[in-house]
């Protein structure tokens, strides 16, 4: 790891760890790599809170004005971790800084804000990405894999849901640190922003784009106090968003996300059912891959259950691990993609997604949205 | 048992085996109830072939013609058990004629019809039920009793599909004693009144009304062979069919049907979400119920895999069987809705699903074609 | 059917139940074989309740006294579902009688009263079989056709258990109709004979004979009441047992048993490694059998869950049931061995287990027993 | 973390890797700890290899003699991460330089070499822990915590097994880097030491002493290539073993581990029964622990999956990683036990398993190996 990638970290919450772990690890993990991310500086407007932070995970110093963190020149790039409404208006900044940009997800508020953000990267041309983690789960990557192989043949369906039961009790406030995402000014969406938006960026990758949707939303809890204000207010996301779409592909797609699924802490599944296999994976059992190949022999045909720890070469990512049978866990999908990022860097290919590779998700959720309102087809 | 209870069966196919075996086997398992089915006649046009059913099953004799069925005086009861087109001409002329019905799912070809033979079966006051079977099924009805005690209080979610495979290969006729299901003629639908029907009966049972749909629907195959002409003709039924609902109690609803999920022979499953807990099922390993309890303490809570085969009194049918651990299948459910059907003679209550109850069914899935064909939402 | 099969059952408890629901049931199953078992008879001392047992099954006339069975012209074959102790003695005297006979396991008390029925069958040349019916849960005969083919290579190891928890609580008393098998006098064993005997069975039959043993026995509850006489008396049998093992072909094998496995109503699983694959079983979702095939691609390999539900000839026995998807139950390993058991009289061919067979599963049960008591190596 | 704690690493193979991330990643994970450790000095005798495995993972400095790293003074603990035969040699000489010790498992070669270890640390008074990590694994953590609640009550059984596969093949060397677990010089034994060793710590820890046992051993391929010399030697080591065992509080316990169990790449399981409930767990789903309470209501009563992922105090050690649902992976039983020895200084309370602990582990395997030669039950 000859070359130095001095990051910038704007923001210091949960996916703020989740990035800083996978900088901190992946030159013990990927060491033939000839990038080496540098924890430079974190930002943030909090200064003790972020002092914390910047010393738990090794930042070199701090910043409290994310304009001040873009002005320096010992930061090449920089990741947003901060609340949805806050990416367009910092990307930008920071593309036109000459900062490579590596940014939560939803891109955007809307896609409206997603394009500026796009042409923005792709004017000053730096290096982008958006951390759709789920990609990079084995185990995802593997039926990444299969699909292209073209193992399934033609696909006929595709179904998707995301499921939580964190805010069924309509005590839990809105706004605020911790629950931002329950506050449609911050978030810009419930559901559809944070949770379909994963499952959506996913199954664009495996089974292509989405030609049209007819969604269905629902808002639970009407009011919530905030968590800043006390104040009662009226809630102004989406708790639950279900929709059919179609693909490009001809194939038929049905998602559904909600927080109000009992039993469920951070269910994310799917299933694609192909001519000549089909293949499910869930989140909450993330290294194993549900796969049928139609060609087996007939008597003893059955849903293998792949256990994705192999390291020999034949499971994506196990062979910078450990030995088969030794699970690697969530936060490995963050170290994997910040490798594919650094491996970017050498090769001078995009590391997906990309700004415009989001843009394609923000699409999607946007007609999601719009159909949840007027309840009738749109068009991506 | 002291009295009986003189079956005339009309068809000979899966369903007349289905039904059959639980009039046979009802005295062994059920011996506490008064009225005891007989065999009197079977009836069907091929007579070579029903001969040979009749024998297999045990009936006392034979016709060829239905009306003449219905002209036997030693006859109490008709069970149809042939293709849709044909259930509503046949019921009404049976209620006319004063014998009781047992019909198969779906009840009719379509709402107008479906009232037409309520009316009939009412006017005529004969005892009627129609074979929406899975109702019977013992983890099946295990949730509706949990659902019913308020254990899961306030819900949220319904989701349900019917997954199959056994149509993707082109090659598969339509039309004709064993693919008349293909057939729109014969069918009036393909997954919707064959499959989804059952989704949506269980779900109407056990979450409540339903209130309006959008739907998806798609035929992939787009023209076969007739299994009996020979000749090619456009498939005219729905190979998959998606839809979102509202219930009338607030919540939301997903179901999916297809014949296009390889690697899923029946999986029909549900999932029910409530405010304190959640069910799930599915056909595949029908003798278990999945039941989560928020109530649980915390560190210990858990999805509970239900064995549904206690027989002291806990798990409904099952003191009419085993002992605990040994399941019992899919045909059960059968019986179990034969001896309901009798218990129904004692008391005078209905035999639910009744025609009444079927038509309610019938209006979902008359609107999910509707919209299918339209795009909109469609009111039940 | 163009023959009949008079059947004289002696006892009407469980087995009595599952044996008379396989006889009832075959000829709508089983339509093409020559034989239709008829119920000629039941035999018991209590005259109310074999009369009771007699009109729910449908048995044409009772006998109070198994010696005027015997007697009796029109009997063809006895089937013997009484406590182990009686076994011996009538079947060696229905043997005398020249009946066939069909008897319950295990066979006997001991090896020398099991000699001594050996002996008598096979002198009288009559046929006969015993109950071990789980070699005919279709899933359990697919594992024993894929191990018969060769797929797995050479083998490295056996293990099996059975698992209940009905005895834990100290007041269930022990003697008497509803729990003689915790009764020594009426058992011979706990465990070993009721529950062991079924895995030493089935390993015998799918991966052959057994050299030598070594055991750990244990009695959890020392004391029990009499069911009948009121009496605390000290617990003869089992409560649980263990051993290891050596298999004529050099693998390994491990059993358990026990009623004190809190959570297991009636768990019988088994496992076998071979060099190219394996196989995985449990009674508790016995439609299903588990297999991983080495020689699947390194990328997809994984344990494949076969839903043994097939009905085109794939999977044995499903053909005579419904389609594809739809579960079969405990009770149909009993009507396949009566189907099977008609089907040799047709052939002249031995229906397995024989006596002899049986034989030698007592061998290893006697050993095990041995070893229990003193901890040494038995040979069998 | 105010306090450093310099370590010395001697070995660089797996072990040396899992240690290694532990130690780098706890002050990210537990930053509320007194004391930070620091990769002083890795050890070997392979300098080049040394170097790169110390560039990887941030070692300070190499040394090629681990007598020279016990000599010096800025090494605080020392961590043997060596083939088995090397533990008691530099556990000794290190707690004679008065250094803490963190050692590979097992503890020793053979109970002789173990007591001597036991007496040098004790001697010493040096901190000591031996690296049996799935102890921390968080469901197994939470196993412990049940039952000590005493939720499970009188325990009857308990069983275990490490299953793998990698052995099969005859063409595996033994000896050498990569294969010394092959070879009895290096290894002392084979699966009772590597595997089975495991399975013991945990079993004691949860369930208490053992009493005595009867094993059986088997070594399936008789001889194989050093990986060194290329020479052909006979294997001295069991290729598999089991045995049979009393615990000291009257349950009975089965073991068994292989390596020639086709299809499980590390399937470590436990089951533990007790009179009012039962608990299950297994390395390849190593983030649930399956949970029976028989408490429950009879209706609704199952084994629950508990998915050991919440982050609110309910399950141990989460609250230091993500949020529910978001699983962790093998390696994080290290950064646990590091977490736990760091803490273990602050209080001065010994961090489990010590060597005196681990010798119970050496006593119990010893045993089975005797047993395993000889047949006969033996004391431990």
């Amino acid at each position: 790891m000859s070359k130095t990638l001095n990051i910038g970290m704007i923001g210091y919450g949960f996916m703020g760890r989740t990035h800083s772990n996978g900088y901190n690890r992946v030159p013990n993990f990927f060491p033939e790599l000839e990038y080496k991310p540098v924890l430079k500086a974190a930002c943030a407007r909090n200064k003790e809170a972020l002092q914390e932070f910047a010393d738990t995970w090794g930042y070199e110093s701090i910043e409290t004005d994310w304009r001040e963190l873009l002005k320096r020149d010992d930061i090449d790039a920089v990741d947003i971790c901060v609340p949805n409404n806050l990416h367009g208006e910092m990307a930008i900044a920071a593309a036109e800084a000459g900062k490579m940009i590596l940014c939560e997800k939803p891109l955007a508020m809307d896609v409206a804000e997603g394009q500026k953000m796009v042409d923005a990267v792709e004017k000053a041309g730096v290096a982008n990405t958006v951390w759709y983690n789920y990609r990079r789960i084995p185990a995802v990557t593997l039926a990444k894999q299969i699909i292209d192989s073209g193992k399934l043949g033609q696909i006929f369906h595709y179904r998707a849901n995301f499921l939580q039961d964190w805010t069924i009790n309509a005590d839990v406030p809105q706004g605020g640190a911790g629950t931002w995402r329950l506050d449609s000014a911050a978030a810009g969406s419930g559901v559809t922003g944070d949770l379909l938006a994963h499952c959506i960026d996913t199954a664009i990758w495996l089974n292509g784009s989405i030609s049209n949707v007819s969604a269905m939303t629902e808002t639970f809890v009407k009011e919530r106090v905030h968590a800043e204000t006390g104040e009662k207010q009226a809630v102004g996301i989406d708790d639950a968003c279900a929709f059919l779409c179609r693909f490009g592909n001809g194939s038929l797609g049905l998602f559904e996300s909600t927080r109000y699924a009992r039993g469920h802490k951070a269910l994310y599944t799917f299933e694609i059912n192909g001519e000549h296999g089909s293949l499910k994976w869930d989140l909450h059992d993330l290294h194993r891959l549900d796969y049928f190949e139609y060609a087996d022999e007939a008597a003893t045909r059955g849903w293998r259950s792949i256990h994705v720890t192999d390291n020999g070469g034949e499971h994506p990512y196990m062979d910078h691990y450990w030995v088969p049978g030794l699970q690697i866990g969530y936060e490995h999908s963050f170290l994997n993609q910040v490798a594919d990022f650094l491996k970017s860097l050498e090769t001078g290919e995009p590391c997906g997604p990309t700004f415009a590779d989001a843009l394609e998700t923000q699409k999607v959720c946007d007609a999601v949205l719009a159909s949840g309102n007027d309840g009738g087809w749109h068009d991506v």
